[in-house]
């Protein structure tokens, strides 16, 4: 059996690619359908592997030659199995929807799509315990619970696309992260292949388990390198029966602040979301359509905006809560905000939300993005951004020719910033120009170099800036007892 | 060095006892009152270390010969490293308050008590996260984030003494899980001292931070037996302005799930905590003169009580929402409960709290507990116990001579049941006909046999009817990875 060994770029060991005998044996274990290869004799066209070997920003770019769709876990357990046994590299990929390259191959590692395994297990609407295979989309498992007046715990932009186990792998932060805390908190159990093809089956549909330590735990966040998430067991909260919300326009940054502590406040658990938005992402958001914006004179003088949201059990209480809220702001000798405009019906709500959403449509239509989604004290948010602007001018790449925005926003109630650089074109000058540079900004206040996009095949490099060497060096030594071989998803996370 | 060898029953590799000449060591590393020893030439009574070879139910008893009680993480290091360098087992130890044997030595291991570790290091008022010593007493810490309109995520029945690092090495549970989530979720940063000395500084203050593996987790539950905690960094959530509650009298267990699902519905985001108390454990707190009372007229006929709380915003709402299910409950034409009994102050509000808190020293005051801390679906809750009562009444066990009460109370919304088995003493063939039944019954639901308590030393035998093969000899794997000596709580969690 001819094997090529590759010494790549990012890998310290040789790895074979996969032939054709290697796609005999897939066929032992796939039906025709889910095996998708360039590799002769199937000879597909690469072009029919675009959408797997590309990521949607068109910033990664791998050269997979082998697509596999296996439809239960079991399936799965076999290919890697396999893999194991003929070193061949592998790329869990869900609905790749990742901001870091984590689902791109680097080489042309076999990718493993759970897209064809797509099923609710179970659900208890008494609990609200859902089961679901990994592959389901995110929109999806929403849908299902609604009629049983439960949510899904995460909510993102993405969600009409992403998987709930590229979700859990990525331990997906969102919209709701706020309210319904992390997926630490909210996954109860997981089913895992492991590199050497073992199914772990953790998939408990229990509240409380203290019956030693939590294995799943590792998988979360661990972007596939520990194994491939092949189902999820999560707590689905009960949906809330109204839900507003409003924007503001804020005269100053630093009003920002105190607004948050008023409204955490005032509106105390029926606070779901808190988003800052800054002028330049808002005005790029209103150019591009995104949603529902206010009157020119209303943002007149507005520095920044914030978006919150309410969700509660009761309609009357709730708004009780939001125009009192809204009253004492305005009211106030010295007003924190210059307007707010609260949503009257579900279609203005939804266009609200539209134009905080929309931000990451209205970047990639004005230009590339470099993006980097950092934890920074909230106090700290416009100073870094103006920092990088500043920065990048003196380099002299501000302007039509390179750097055209330089914006922020994100989730003040968890210190996330999503800081986005929008250039006509990815050039090395201005990549080196933001790295390390917006990484060592980022560590002067012991920050997070990935507050919830992960570290992909993009931040390996950078891990020191936000973890420490003994934290580093134990990572490795994890990763060492799952994966000896180091054949899943090599060269993310750990270089 | 005279160093004596012991081959202990539940210890595979040889230890030694600490000696002399480790006492003149400790000294270089601690100040003389952080040392008690009975070891010769300190020669301490051994009396004086009771409280530490015992635990409070009287179940376990140490032979421990040397307690150290560091103050710094570099001196939990220090003892570590020496430990590890002369095979020295070690008892990492809280406020001892655990259930299952956990913190207890089980021959004359080295107990760290982290008791003198108690002091706050930070706290910021609006993000609410709290970094602290792991010996802090968790209402101190209760107490001391309180002026700042913040509340501990975590409350349980020993907030007096138990200690936040022992909370979160035991995964702790306790009455706020239903609202804040699992420690799992609060937990945001640890440091922790490895079995080898490292101190692993993963003290991170952010709310979101996605960089590699969340190493952090595997501590949280692993009940000291991966390395000692030695300090938290956890996120509080804000004072809730109002809190109420009710206790409610209901005719048949059966009622217990479709008043919970009314309950949720109609109070949403204010249900804070749904507990579950029945008959017999009721009448045992009442005996007690745990709490306030029903008058005996309204329990007339009640088989169960449930303990329903509300925090929440405003209180002027969360009264109308309590008092509108109240009247929903009291109309209907098959009302599902017989009677309820509101608070009407904060006084009268603790007291119901005491009737279903005081349910634990109620049962040690009655005798000696066999208890059960177990997931299963709360339908079978009632099945449970009844089937407890019964099959020890098939062995002749039930009766004033043996077991004198069978009981259950827990968390509803966490599906996790206290059964206790109230006997005259503890007797080998009491525990004989408890188990294997109650670990089988346990299985036979997938539940857990251990829902919070954790599996300490009294369940390692135990832990295969809650968790599969592979998970198990993953756990070892870890086990391994991180104490290849196995030095670290030995005996505990993994046989």
């Amino acid at each position: 059996m001819l094997r090529l060994l590759r010494q790549g770029l990012r890998w310290r060991r040789p790895y074979s690619s996969v032939a054709a005998s290697d796609i005999e044996h897939f066929k032992t274990i796939l039906p025709p359908h889910a095996i998708l290869s360039t590799v002769s004799p199937s000879s597909l066209p690469s072009s029919e592997l675009d959408q797997y070997n590309n990521d949607w920003m068109g910033k990664y770019r791998g050269r997979a030659t082998t697509v596999l769709k296996p439809k239960t876990a079991q399936q799965v357990s076999d290919i890697v199995r396999w893999c194991a046994g003929h070193d061949i590299p592998i790329v869990p990929q869900g609905g790749n929807t990742g901001l870091v390259g984590g689902s791109i191959p680097l080489q042309d590692e076999l990718v493993v799509s759970l897209a064809n395994m797509n099923s609710v297990r179970s659900f208890d609407p008494v609990s609200g315990i859902l089961v679901a295979d990994a592959g389901c989309i995110l929109q999806s498992l929403t849908d299902y619970v609604a009629p049983h007046n439960h949510i899904m715990p995460i909510d993102l932009g993405a969600k009409g696309s992403c998987h709930i186990g590229g979700n859990v792998a990525t331990n997906a932060g969102g919209l709701r992260l706020l309210r319904y805390g992390s997926l630490h908190g909210s996954v109860l159990g997981l089913e895992v292949v492991l590199p050497d093809g073992t199914i772990l089956d953790q998939l408990t549909s229990l509240r409380k388990d203290n019956t030693g330590y939590d294995l799943k735990q590792l998988f979360i966040g661990a972007e596939g390198t520990l194994g491939i998430i092949t189902a999820v067991s999560i707590l689905t909260p009960p949906s809330p029966q109204a839900s507003n919300n409003v924007i503001l326009a804020l005269p100053h940054f630093d009003n920002v602040q105190p607004l948050y502590r008023a409204v955490k406040r005032q509106l105390s658990e029926i606070l779901s979301a808190f988003e800052f938005i800054d002028r330049t992402a808002y005005n790029l958001a209103v150019k591009h359509g995104q949603g529902r914006a206010l009157s020119d004179e209303d943002v007149e003088g507005a520095e920044c905006f914030v978006l919150v949201e309410t969700s509660g059990g009761r309609r009357e209480h709730d708004e009780e809560k939001l125009e009192d809220l809204l009253s004492s702001l305005m009211d106030s000798d010295e007003p924190l905000i210059n307007t707010g405009v609260l949503s009257q019906n579900p279609a203005q709500f939804s266009s609200l939300w539209a134009l905080r959403e929309g931000i990451t449509e209205a970047v990639s239509k004005e230009g590339k993005a470099y993006k980097y989604d950092i934890s920074i004290p909230l106090a700290s948010f416009k100073t870094v951004v103006d920092a990088t602007r500043e920065h990048l001018r003196s380099k002299g790449l501000l302007g039509e020719h390179a750097v055209t925005h330089v914006l922020g926003y994100g989730h003040v109630g968890d210190g996330n910033l999503h800081l986005n650089i929008v250039a006509a074109a990815y050039t090395q000058e201005i990549q080196d120009a933001l790295e390390p540079f917006v990484y060592e900004v980022v560590a002067s206040y012991r920050g997070s170099i990935s507050a919830e996009h992960g570290i992909g095949a993009m931040k390996t490099h950078a891990l020191h800036y936000s973890k420490n060497d003994a934290s580093i060096e134990w990572m490795k030594k994890i990763k060492t007892l799952f994966d000896p071989k180091g054949i899943m998803n090599p060269g993310k996370v750990l270089e």
